[in-house]
């Protein structure tokens, strides 16, 4: 039985240390967070994710959702009690704007309190996540009719919500679509049709869903100019507020897959529904991005998360289990074996893994601060630039922390061994569940093309080299720090690494857009790189800087941090030069070659 | 569902083009092997693949195996009927001394045809998979009397074998095991303890299964040096030959495990079970390695097979699921959307997979002549360096194919997007089925050290040492071919990089070993990528000098290869790198901080 307690020490090194967020007092739900507030809300957190959520995480699994001959859907047992419970707790507000009930504080709170859902339980924590989605695209784009409607009972956490996009015949080309939508002259709309892996579509732990819903208005054009999106609630909403009739929507199966068996993965059937149009007519994707892009970074930090869960149960299996003997002589001569922990292959894979969350951690914690300042900040200049930030690394984190996530749950799973791959301990649920993060929310193929292809162009490229010029000052505002020094080279080199490439892509793409396809998940991966090897320098100078830098916790931080620096880092190398290589042996085969 | 078709041609080209074993038809097996007879065996066993393993692959993973209260294991449908088709086929005895009823043909042809197999169904595939290691080790050590008891029905598929090693508390520190054998005056033991982990350890398929049981004698020596090697039969044999009454072998309980579910990993109970010595007195591990040795090369072809299947069905999907347009314009303007196989992070995906299994197949099969030569050449020389190939590449490719074939699984799930996590599709078991190659049969990370710890320095090094002067020559014998050039630059690289490598474990691994643990996995993948390299030149060298050199296949495999050298075969840089940083940032955290 596999255990997770909330990480509070490094979280609160990320927010406190290394971000400092007591110095954007200023900002609105800024001013109410002290350290103090800080620890005691990622304190209750942590004993909800712990005592609630992880304990039924492994049953959850093992159980699955059922769905019955009337469509509805059982999630397994205890998860109406954990959700009465995140629910009573506040959490679904947290980071809400307190007009519909929300709690006002920062995002990056939110993200934290979000990390710990994940890495407790994540087919759960997907349920409350995908409804705070449709309450943000509500809120960006509703009418304040809809927002007064929807958004008190949503924050609250009373309804649930959903994102519906794939359909059969299309996932990722949503021009395709064929949901549609018929005006009925009173401003709503008939929907039908069928949506496909539809997380959260129906379950039995709120009292509605808002379902949101791509659908093309009749007579609209076609491909993705004639998408709109639309507000489609599983039961209609009197005047008064209570519940009236059923609408016709309804899950017509539940999927059978590798992982998340606890989150119901619907197949969706509108049968003309009554829908309420989001947003402006024709202007669905656009509206359902705005969604999207918090989701994604949801998505990533699922993929850390993961990591971090699997690498506690990783690393007491390898402090717990006694086999062979250290390399150097026996570490334990009393007892019948050394715990694996002394050979230096097991601590190889651990501390991959452990150079990753953490420095995943603060880079991921870092964005969200960033959409804080997006929001927030007084200043359009630092609004401006946080929102371009936000822009870049959201592919960036998507594809690179789910695909680690992946990876480093594989890993963790391999310390067990055998053990490993029997469900008994949970390591290879861990596995199951990480896996989808690199599909969801747009494959990570698509992530690296939104990265070459969008963000890279954006405003003639203002995002990146605006990122780079931060880097490039951070290293000369601590030139001469002998300490920090080995921190600023790796992240000089791999950053000259990164705008190598970038500049590449620039002179080439332009000739042969094959060239930008070819090479954009080195090129993503590169980039990750770079912006790990910033949140490592940044942790690091924290560390050095603390009152406690003697102290074990900043010592071993700085180590991790050395090993990241010495077997991770090295990969920007070969990811330049596979970018160099571009796409000539990439599309030379002909199509039925394959 | 997904589909299966042995790379008939791919197969050919390997065992014809690159290794022309038509020369080696003064070796017994080999005389008979014409290249005719090779493509009729080759298509018989793609036919049984095909029509009869492959479609029973996913519902057999969906059924798994059922142990019912007397401690029988029912396989799952349709099992039996296909195990009677792979015992009639004679597919079992193949490879094996035609004395005991065996075909004699080469060993090459016998991994050609266990690709096939695992590819189809890798669950399937491991009954007679471990039954062929137990009638090896019974060949190895065994007396005339036990080869004649028991290896006729072993090659003919009437009886099955297993192999038990692993107990609760010891898989790799087999020194701990505490399963006892106590002598009975007779020549037969006790043998009693419970064993863990036993693949196919009950099943329905045989009328008797030979268990191989690790055991420490009474009295004897502790840790590896008392431990030996026993064949427990499940049903005791008369001496006329006929079944007699069941010994004190069962199954306790089998595991609810991540995949590979047609097969049953058992709980073996031994309540005095009678047993009889294979081998000599305290020498069972060494017994036992004989077994795994060829058990290694075995999982590691596990790997590259479950790469090749999941490539199939990627590509297949690839080229026939329409969603978006190419990069550089619609490639079908005609049809709704362009197919997958347009976009360039698709192919990335398809040709990473192909290269890999195109060249790990090449490397493979020149390890299996090997093999050949080790046990048939007429000179001691040949024999010997034969020898010394086998027990290099053994850990090499059983780490590098699994770890490998489960990326690349991973890759082709990828392609499917949401498709692939579902069950349907057949891509989610790939994957789930692949994992447990890179645990069992020795961990991966227990093949690193082995390769760095034993393969290396046994005979001063003179392995690795003729291998690499064995590319030497190849690199001179070619050099001024300027097709060949890019292939020989690149094999030149990775060879220098290797050397260094073990040049650097060399000079730093003797003062303290575990520089040589925490290089040793970056080590053993440098290393592979070396071998790769050669496979591939070796593979361009018999492409471009083929009669048919202006053929597709040719072409298209000089294409795959020139894919090769520029988006894999990088990583060896990086690889180098992490070597050469050392043990220090990997040990320097103390274990209580993990």
């Amino acid at each position: 039985m596999s255990e997770y307690a909330a990480p509070l020490k490094d979280m609160q090194f990320v927010l406190n240390d290394v971000l400092q967020i007591s110095k954007y007092s200023n900002l609105p739900g800024f001013s109410e967070v002290s350290e103090d507030l800080v620890e005691a809300i990622l304190e209750e957190g942590g004993k909800l994710a712990s005592n609630v959520l992880h304990p039924i995480n492994q049953s959850g699994d093992k159980e699955g959702c059922t769905r019955h001959d009337d469509g509805s859907v059982t999630t397994p047992k205890g998860f109406k009690e954990a959700y009465s419970a995140y629910k009573e707790g506040g959490w679904q507000g947290l980071a809400f704007d307190p007009e519909y009930g929300g709690q006002g504080l920062p995002y990056i709170i939110g993200i934290a309190v979000s990390e710990m859902v994940s890495a407790a339980n994540m087919a759960f924590g997907m349920y409350p996540g995908l409804a705070r989605g449709a309450a943000d695209a509500i809120y960006a784009h509703g009418t304040d009719e809809q927002k007064q409607t929807y958004l008190p009972n949503m924050i609250s956490g009373e309804w649930g919500g959903t994102m519906n996009l794939t359909e059969p015949h299309c996932g990722t080309d949503l021009g395709l679509l064929r949901t549609k939508a018929v005006p009925q002259g009173d401003g709503s709309y008939k929907i039908t049709g069928t949506k496909i892996f539809i997380s959260a579509g129906e379950q039995d732990l709120t009292d509605n869903i808002i379902h949101l819903v791509l659908a093309r208005i009749e007579g609209a054009p076609e491909g993705v100019k004639g998408i709109s999106l639309f507000i489609v609630p599983k039961f209609h909403i009197n005047d008064d507020g209570s519940l009236g009739a059923r609408n016709g929507a309804s899950c017509g199966s539940i999927e059978e897959k590798m992982g998340i068996h606890a989150n119901s993965t619907c197949v969706m059937n509108y049968d003309e529904a009554t829908g309420y149009l989001l947003g402006e007519e024709h202007k669905g994707l656009k509206a359902m991005f705005t969604m999207m892009n918090e989701a994604r970074l949801g998505v990533g930090l699922q993929g850390m998360a993961i990591s971090e869960v699997s690498y506690q149960n990783g690393a007491a299996y390898a402090n717990d289990r006694l086999q062979g003997r250290a390399l150097t002589g026996p570490a334990y001569p009393d007892k019948p074996a050394d715990p694996l922990i002394v050979h230096p292959d097991v601590r190889r894979m651990l501390m991959d893994q452990r150079a990753f969350t953490e420095g995943a951690r603060a880079w991921m914690y870092w964005t969200a601060l960033h959409g804080d300042l997006h929001h927030k900040a007084e200043d359009e200049e630092t609004r401006q630039k946080a929102d371009d930030y936000m822009g870049l690394m959201t592919p960036i984190l998507k594809s690179y922390l789910t695909d680690k996530g992946y990876a480093h749950a594989t890993n963790a799973q391999q310390v067990l061994g055998g053990h490993g791959y029997i469900q008994e301990w949970g390591m290879e649920q861990f596995v199951r569940d990480a896996r989808i993060a690199m599909i969801y929310e747009g494959a990570n193929g698509i992530q690296a093309l939104d990265l070459v292809g969008r963000k890279l162009t954006k405003d003639g490229g203002r995002a990146w080299q605006s990122y780079f010029a931060e880097i490039d000052e951070f290293i000369s505002d601590n030139e001469g720090n002998a300490e920090l020094k080995p921190f600023l080279d790796g992240l000089a080199t791999s950053k000259a690494r990164t705008l190598d490439a970038t500049q590449w892509l620039g002179a080439n793409a332009m000739q042969n857009f094959n060239h930008a396809g070819a090479g954009s998940m080195d090129y993503l991966n590169l980039f990750a790189l770079t912006c790990l090897a910033f949140a490592w320098a940044q942790m690091a100078k924290a560390a050095l800087e603390s009152d406690n830098k003697d102290d074990d916790f900043y010592k071993n931080k700085l180590i991790t941090g050395r090993y990241f620096l010495e077997r991770i880092l090295p990969d920007t190398g070969a990811h330049l030069e596979k970018v160099k290589a571009g796409a000539d042996a990439v599309m030379a085969l002909p199509a039925e070659a394959f």
